[in-house]
């Protein structure tokens, strides 16, 4: 049992409640205020505390920390000493915390210096990302496309069942929560005219996901097992998947997206860790066909986290328009790291691995505005003024996540970018 | 014109005929010796010479180089200083060079420091690469592919002509030439079986490609036009695009090429600037139909370099397969860039971008295996002795490039490989 996520536990820092960032929590993440340059911090309630001061104070001494670990740009270094150092350095913050805890409490100078209200932060990018890779690992959206695209009674493809299908995306365009993206520009075919055009997306969408990422870093020709796997991954970010439909259809096969998607990624800011998300595992669906050996696990390894996807037209109000689940996943995290590894491929630290946009099994659940109004066939009525196919400039598109268990809540924070139009 | 490209220069550094490194290429590099840490260098002919001392003892002064840029692991820093300050830099070492400059060649105790005998060294990558990313843009190689596994009547996709395809691989398994490569072991699906099964890879193969690396970083949102493309680049190197046919088979529909690629890549060590090889400008074969108006480009942007590839098998003599040119490219880099970029995709200085195989006309200027073998079905036959379908464990793959003209030859050095047994 993890001591952080005692679901008794209570801090001394105010906790709002529906809070994503409870004490048992403590997520990750790089921030920087007016007068700060970017440090690592660790949310609480409506607060980040500042671990370059808790650092430089002497409140982590005995962890083994290297001097300047969290006075960096990216969260790299950190999470490169590996899950135990993490789990300590969360550890010790809980217990600094805790409502019975006075060397911080009591300290009112510290205090008001290492606790830095959120409203006066930006949030970064957590760790500067290598490599990126993107899975499509729910069954439904992988039937969803199939059924739309393909054939209906054969919507999957025949490797589906026996491989986590991925592929590499670009790593430079991943941005953090809160940056704006111009709507992109590309190639399209019309189904009326015989050439492509070029033209702003008229089909700009985004996909739910969730990302983990890679705290180890492996050698070239090396493989992760299933049974490992978990010792190189720190956590889990929120992950949308831009996506103009109309460019990615065109250019597609026979290599896969291009385009359509490297205009844009955007991720959640805490890294929320895989000890928080501990209490929260939950049995995977049956696979079946059997995998093969090198793709068998054992255990509890989906996650039950609640996910929801919110539009918020220029000047409206949000309005929720899918609900999903983290758990719906075929493939689970062991084994996506366990295929992507098995001939060899290394892997770094940072590297972020988004799991696929994460569709439920009914049509409220689906995680792409291409599966919820199948293709712009059966727009959504937002209210009674607005309908949306695709995503139009000014919209704002926000994904939420949080699991939750005995009053205890492990949220993510908002994972939002908003469209302008084509420059 | 530029001045260190002139034919008639000679250096007082010895330069063997047939050398790929003569006075007018000077392509730079990161090695180390056996006393040294990585440091940026300049090949000239057998030789290398070592930026970091010329720097430190001012022979390069004037030209406004931060402290230490070249006493690092990667060129990344260096290129980013931007086109014209390399340009500046292969200026002056080409004049240190010159027979009739006695600055450096007049210092027997500074020469014997600055110029590193090439058996002394080992080469080292000469960037990080944040972003890589394979085209597929020789159009006789596409015709075979698609000729081979779908239609030879309607080989080439609709996309092909229209559009530069391509797709993200993966940046941490590219590696310097020189370093072995494990067979990978993958799912492979055999036709007389219903399954997929666990095997390592029966059907290993090479691509014969060329990269260019990015010196530029645009901002999100940015495109760059096929005129300013060449402003982002720095020059090019070798690419081996190691692929598992068989495993790649089975797992590229429908999102493209994972596995059966990313257990390597490998690339000659020293980059050949765009500058140093002005002289081999030719025009690339005509588009038609039409491109789109952002594709549209003016000026010679091919390049004519010879390249070939040499297979050695275990304990035997390297034995050339294949004769191919960089000029056969349809697609031009110019084109890559400004189609990669014309969605707002953002570039990073280091990142790679891969050719596709470039295969000619005649089937022995076919850049890969399954081209030359045409799957398999019809061997090569290397000697009396030995004959290939694909790679065999202990087979070095090895390529070569250069360019000649008035009697100057620039090469790019050798680009090899060994596969070595499966783990």
């Amino acid at each position: 049992m993890i001591k952080a996520n005692d679901p008794k536990l209570k801090s001394w820092v105010e906790v709002p409640t529906q809070s994503d960032f409870p004490i048992q929590n403590l997520p990750f993440g790089i921030f920087k205020t007016k007068y700060l340059s970017p440090v690592a911090g660790v949310a609480i309630g409506n607060h980040v505390l500042d671990l370059v001061y808790l650092h430089e104070h002497g409140y982590l001494d005995g962890l083994g920390l290297p001097p300047g670990i969290f006075n960096q740009k990216y969260l790299n270094d950190f999470i490169a000493l590996g899950r135990k150092k993490s789990r300590d350095v969360r550890e010790r913050i809980s217990e600094l915390l805790r409502h019975d805890n006075d060397e911080l409490r009591d300290n009112v100078a510290a205090r008001e210096i290492a606790l830095v209200p959120i409203s006066e932060i930006q949030m970064l990018m957590p760790v500067r990302v290598p490599n990126y890779t993107d899975f499509y690992s729910s069954e439904e959206h992988a039937t969803n496309v199939g059924s739309m695209f393909r054939d209906p009674k054969n919507a999957l493809l025949p490797n589906w069942k026996h491989l986590p299908v991925g592929y590499h995306g670009r790593a430079s365009s991943i941005v953090v929560s809160g940056t704006s993206i111009h709507r992109p520009k590309g190639q399209i075919k019309l189904p009326d005219l015989e050439q492509p055009v070029f033209s702003a997306s008229r089909k700009m969408d985004f996909e739910l996901e969730v990302a983990f990422i890679a705290c180890g870093e492996t050698k070239l020709g090396k493989s992760i097992s299933t049974a490992e796997a978990e010792n190189h991954i720190i956590g889990f970010v929120l992950f949308n998947d831009w996506s103009a439909r109309d460019i990615q259809q065109w250019e597609y096969v026979p290599l896969g997206p291009f385009l359509g998607k490297n205009f844009g990624s955007t991720i959640s800011p805490w890294i929320v860790t895989l000890d928080a998300l501990e209490p929260f595992r939950v049995d995977g669906p049956e696979q079946n066909p059997e995998v093969l050996p090198y793709l068998k696990y054992s255990g509890a390894k989906n996650f039950d986290i609640a996910l929801e996807v919110l539009l918020q037209p220029e000047g409206g109000d949000p309005v929720t328009i899918s609900r999903s689940n983290f758990k719906y996943m075929y493939w689970n995290v062991n084994q996506q790291l366990a295929h992507h590894t098995v001939n060899g491929c290394n892997i770094q630290v940072g590297d972020m691995y988004a799991s696929g946009t994460i569709s439920g099994p009914s049509p409220g659940s689906y995680g792409s505005l291409l599966e919820l109004t199948w293709n712009g066939s059966r727009p959504l009525q937002l209210n009674d003024h607005i309908q949306r196919s695709f995503i139009e400039d000014g919209d704002t598109l926000i994904l939420r996540g949080h699991a939750e268990r005995n009053g205890v809540r492990i949220g993510f924070g908002l994972c939002t970018g908003k469209i302008l139009p084509a420059l």
